[in-house]
């Protein structure tokens, strides 16, 4: 199978374009308002070659190991569609990220959840479990980081692909890249939505064999990034130290948080994200704090079930958020409910 | 089965969102510098609801007959993964639209193509010929119309899903958009990457019952548009009259380029497009002259093949770059050869 090649995009600014049926004129002026110097009237790189190149230089990949996909949601989309066929499964954790078995829906093949620990803590799957598993780590929405070593053993023996899903892994302690560069099994997914704090830009990418990666962009829409988002990613990951300080500030803001809310009476995992994972104390429900925030403008995740609905999950914001979260909560404690 | 659902993104800027793990701090001054405005941090309306509210708007649609895609590219696989089971088929005219039998590939099934007339002439396919039908009107890359009443009636006692790929329909005398609001089975796309001049922003619609709809959201990506796009795509859409006059000099430029290519000798379809499909005259092979034009930095499209062999696809231009194209095919034809 060969994937679609679309009409060729050189870079030569003197060449007549005559081959892909662009516009020659500019696009409406009240869209030109908001960019500078950008030239919407043509495709945009299908392949992404800059904004990779910035990525595998950053990892210390090369280009063909490097996907760019619309989100990491495409990114897990076309796994599910590359590495599965019509009578397989995907695996993945429970709890984990709400989306797996979405996935497995659309693809129309079975999930096979694999239950976490008592404490959201480790298991290793069966090395035949499915063609294709997802593992994310730091979790969502628990925020637990599984030990390198657990996940190591298991990527090596396992029959199937693994996407390790790091996400968050920018707020964490440790990655798992190397496994990515070094087993033909394993691809790294990541985003720039949360870290580079460009959720509405819609870019994540994959690291993983170049024959992984070939068998993404062999299903890929022809082109899945817009011109706007390759070129405000590449300046995203081209400035890792306005990255590393953002994420800074997070996990400082996380770890006081932490002490405000284990003050309060709340427990926790010990999250690497920049979130957090906590239970109120016994005789409040967690889902009628969700409520309560909510009519005090604050919003936060609850998911309900057996697993997770005993829980919320707390995104990080500032200091300034972090306090009136805390001061809602003390004030409903006080209250004796909510 | 149901979508993905992602956090809520409620529009009150007073509400304090600690939900859906966003950065609470802006993305890097490089990035920022291009924009004027925009909270990137924050993860776009998954559902597009002001862009699909305009085009509703435009056609006399409602809200959940549109549905808007990362371009028409992301519209048309959606609707091999939304209207075709595993065992079933894809059709299609031949010549026509080169992505089809690609996304035929990659939903792995066959793709089935009618053979158009000599003339590129509309065929009617039987009505029971695959669940899913994809109708180019104006086709490419041949330029020509077919006779709506053709169209209409064929629909009508279609047994599957008609997508009219209209990309090109504003450079057309007529469209088939009262078919999407009118007949169950019948979807129409559109793109804002030719008369929109927004290629480079990846932005596509599909109008058709709101039945056709929801199967398509049910199976996209999470976030399929990033918020840039939506607020471009907006700003373009709501600027009728500006893509009215943009059409306009195209259409004008081709009947011109039209003139000029007759007298050198080539034919060509009736195009209503904003490309010609040109067969040069008697004796001279039309991918040297692709050749030739590319070696006078002139990019035309050359699609190579038993019915397409013969022809060049030249894109409508400005009236000094098909100035430019016509002189360098005279000089090539005085030169007695490319």
């Amino acid at each position: 199978m060969s994937g679609y090649v679309p009409g060729e995009q050189p870079g030569d600014p003197g060449i007549i374009k005559l081959n892909t049926n662009e516009n020659p004129y500019p696009p409406s002026p009240r869209v030109v308002e908001a960019l500078r110097g950008d030239r919407l009237r043509f495709y945009p790189d299908p392949v992404c070659r800059e904004l990779r190149g910035a990525i595998a230089k950053l990892h210390g990949a090369s280009l063909d190991q490097v996907f760019a996909g619309n989100g990491s949601d495409e990114v897990l989309a076309l796994c599910t569609r590359a590495f599965v066929e019509d009578d397989g499964c995907i695996g993945y954790f429970d709890p984990s990220y709400s989306l797996y078995p979405v996935l497995a829906e659309i693809r129309a093949v079975p999930g096979k959840p694999v239950a976490l620990g008592p404490q959201f803590d480790w298991r290793r799957p069966p090395r035949d479990f499915a063609p294709l598993f997802f593992l994310t780590c730091p979790n969502a929405p628990t925020g637990i980081r599984y030990p390198k070593a657990e996940i190591e053993a298991f990527c090596c023996g396992y029959e199937g692909v693994v996407v390790i899903d790091e996400a968050y892994v920018d707020f964490a302690e440790e990655n798992c890249m190397d496994l990515a560069l070094r087993l033909e099994n394993v691809i790294v997914a990541r985003t720039l939505s949360k870290s580079y704090a460009l959720a509405g830009l819609r870019v994540g990418y994959a690291v993983g064999s170049a024959k992984l990666i070939a068998a993404m962009y062999k299903v890929k829409d022809s082109y899945n990034l817009d011109m706007l988002a390759q070129r405000l990613a590449l300046a995203a990951v081209n400035d890792q130290a306005y990255m590393r300080e953002s994420a800074g500030r997070i996990k400082a803001t996380r770890a006081r948080l932490r002490t405000a809310l284990l003050g309060l009476g709340y427990t926790m995992t010990d999250s690497e994200t920049n979130f957090l994972w906590v239970k109120p104390p016994a005789g409040t429900a967690a889902a009628a704090l969700f409520d309560g925030l909510r009519r005090r403008k604050i919003l936060v995740r609850y998911f309900p079930g057996e697993r997770t609905g005993d829980y919320l999950r707390i995104t990080v914001g500032t200091d300034a958020e972090a306090d009136a979260l805390v001061a809602a909560l003390q004030q409903m404690a006080e209250k004796g409910g909510v």
